[in-house]
């Protein structure tokens, strides 16, 4: 049971590293690649067929601009995808939002905010709990813990 | 394993019958409700802290405006909300779009299209399959249907 | 006699600030708090519901992204809220003006500018006001002293 | 103890009439007047600044288009002022939204949604309880009620 | 030398018909077929490596939503491909807008203007009269056309 | 016949100068002055209305956030009003470009680009020129002399 | 002293109609035509550069889309420009707005509202009354008129 | 067969200089030069009807701003030309990706990313091999190497 993070270009590593950081966390294993749905579309093809076999259960896709990553991705697999737009370009975003969130009936892509990798990440460990129990109990108890955190900060 | 389908008005119902006619071509069962995270917060909590004992397992959330409840919700549960942003106000959707992906950190919402319920409905059905084997294959054969469907508007 | 002024995260201290000098200038004391309504929304409510007890008329919310903190604490009082929405996000705070001022028929939020953190204080201010004639005295007053300094800058 | 409702032109009438409902549904005494900060801005001031006299706690502003009407009222008073952006020009609103919710620091507006004149009266409301503790128990009865017509669609 | 004009849904046929007017106008040949970036990404695949045998030399693609038809082809030949950005979203275009232009380095897409099909064959043109000196000829026959026809409105 | 270039607050003096440097590049006298629509409505009528007998004969107004400056300067004239809408505020010169364009039938602002001061000082001196033929005439060098330094970049 | 009211294409004469309206209640002649910046630049060079010898002193430039047309005109002649955005795109005049008031430094557009063709009509008379008196004089007693008329509303 | 790149003012330089670097990249010599659509018209003029007896086969047109420069640039010319919307004011080049794209029908331009020059430079090269064999050889080269540099990322 693993996650695949992959990302248009190397120049977004930083951006998507929350990914990486929240599947840790949960001790989730994750793959996390760059590719890119214009510069490499057989590489992505050829990635997301044969990821099934390698355990890979999500796909997180981070990209920016007219970002088509995360839908093309979901063009080629019926497992869930989550995408991340990612700002960077002269529209902060705006146009990465709009490029992921807005699929056509039949292919959705589940969108998180602007730059925002780590809540893919936990999204990811929210779908994969579906079929795993303890996951289940970890996320209750990360929850309880960020309660308890924005309580600290008001002593 | 069931879908929460809750909607913040009784106005969006139409708009959000795609959730559900999705969820039932694969054959899943859903609670279709509606509940307001400002006009009823104690109904929307005691509904969604009720859900995993009645067998939800994911919740779609629509809502227009300052879009809230996918929020609302995602804040008293663990498990997966997917947050469907209606149009119907003078800014068209761009309010509850931004309402509804724009998440802080720690509280993700998987955001489809404005006004997608349809795809919201698919996108829980794919997180279900992932405890669910024989749902993945019925998404891979509705996947197969529609290329196929596509091929044939071109003879 | 007291206003709330909450905010969904500590690193909104800074710009949330103004509300609390706004407040200061005209004698009303206030509780500056950290409460998020996705991450902590126990707290919210258990707060918002105790704080007539204490005093509290009026609650200046500041948050940003998908800000839900002033319609979350809306839902949950029928004494006046006032949003702030905060920049900072990708968005420059455009999603979060949308998602405080865009709020359903029935749970109004008074929306003030974006970090517009002082205007809210000063706007609590003339709310109290209506209760309190010594109050609308020091507000024309410091109207005067406005129109005064820019007559200054003239000469 | 009276709420005066203005707007910038006679065809604004049938949009705003929701703020005169809401301050009805509560028993507030209103006036209703037409007025434009361009167009007849001596009438504005004498109107705003004999108001008090006549015993007009609040005002309630709404305009299209370039929106100055709850701004140009808002610096000729120190009582609350409340500002409704009215959609109607090809920018749906959004023109008006911006001129009324950024006023600058001293000046504030209450905005509330676009064509959000219900929520207005409301806001009003909630503005003169806080001088009025009967009003405090309508709103509450209000609140009540709305939250049980919520359920009462789920039955 | 044709041209091929390709839509991601039927429902796309009348707003893509100016492509093929333009087109026809000059007498150039093209192929109009419809497929999905996402619902078919073999079709286009197939469709577009086998395209040069057959004659085409370049490609338009009109999609709307988040339309990555334009940039999934680009991304999988090195001939011109024009994007035409189709509204009919509650966005009204401004995603498809930014689908479609805002490419990354590498892989451009000749955009036109929302809807704007007739100048998306019209470019086709220009582009093939490159290699077409009486395209050229008929081109500023048409512009000299177009200027006269303005002229005559004036009369 | 002079210009006056007021602007809402002394922190856009720096943005406005261009209006300055343009007038005085003609041998156009201006007044410059510092005055709030909203912080002091009386000074700013008191200046527009007094205005025309000093020799004032176009108003250039900055301002930004919701800049209303320019709209209420033209609502106490019927002197040509030109608008500069600053930038400054989160939403980056949209807000004030709103504001002051949008102005409803009766009551024009003629209005420049976002932070266009010098381009305001240029509009003033092509209207003043239309009751002053050598003012055309240097308007007329201005514009060779401007074609002229383009011409050289190229050399 | 005439104005020319110019429009990119016969589909606009409706909306360009208030300009010439304005014009005439002011009794100031005007010359309407149709021309296009792309489509017969000659005609609007020629137009433009031949105007003043007929007693052209200020254009009306109305335009939809990418609207150049004003600043063309703007770049051929020192007379005063204005330039009325028109909707009609699927972005609803936001483009033609954009593309009419962000005119680089050295060339002016002065910009109306979308749409605002008759406000359009008064700012020429307002900018030919500097060298008109009794124009000012007419343009007092419309003002009065228009304020008289609000003031009737309320009656 | 060669390609202008021409840009508005002295200041896109360096933003446009991957139109060149593209260019330089392909073997496909190119004119450089600075004109503005506003400024200095006849230029333009000059310059685009000549340029075909020089060899230029395509225009690269890079403006910021109300970007009229492409546009002006396609009324000259039948050839095609590709604008680049240059970011660097207040609204980051959503003004001028609007003011280059949204074209009137009859006169297309191939509009690439904001700030996207060396696209610009590619697409011109991807038109120039439509007449010339070996130029689409270099083309799938480099978009070989452009995959293999992306599968090396990846090692």
């Amino acid at each position: 049971m693993k996650v695949a993070v992959i990302m248009g270009s190397a120049s977004d590593k930083e951006k998507m590293m929350g990914a990486v950081d929240a599947l840790n966390e949960f001790g989730i294993e994750c793959e996390s690649k760059i590719m890119s749905a214009h510069r490499s579309p057989e590489l992505v093809k050829d990635y997301v067929t044969s990821a099934p076999d390698r355990g890979i259960r999500v796909f997180i896709c981070g990209a920016g601009y007219a970002a088509h990553l995360a839908g093309c991705v979901a063009g080629q697999t019926t497992l869930p995808v989550i995408g991340v737009p990612l700002s960077g370009s002269a529209l902060s975003g705006q146009d990465s939002l709009y490029a992921t969130v807005q699929m056509p009936k039949g292919v959705p892509v589940a969108t998180v905010a602007i730059d925002g990798a780590y809540n893919a990440g936990l999204l990811a460990v929210q779908m994969l709990s579906l079929a795993n129990a303890p996951l289940q109990e970890k996320l209750k108890a990360y929850r309880t813990r960020m309660a308890e955190e924005v309580a600290k900060k008001n002593q």
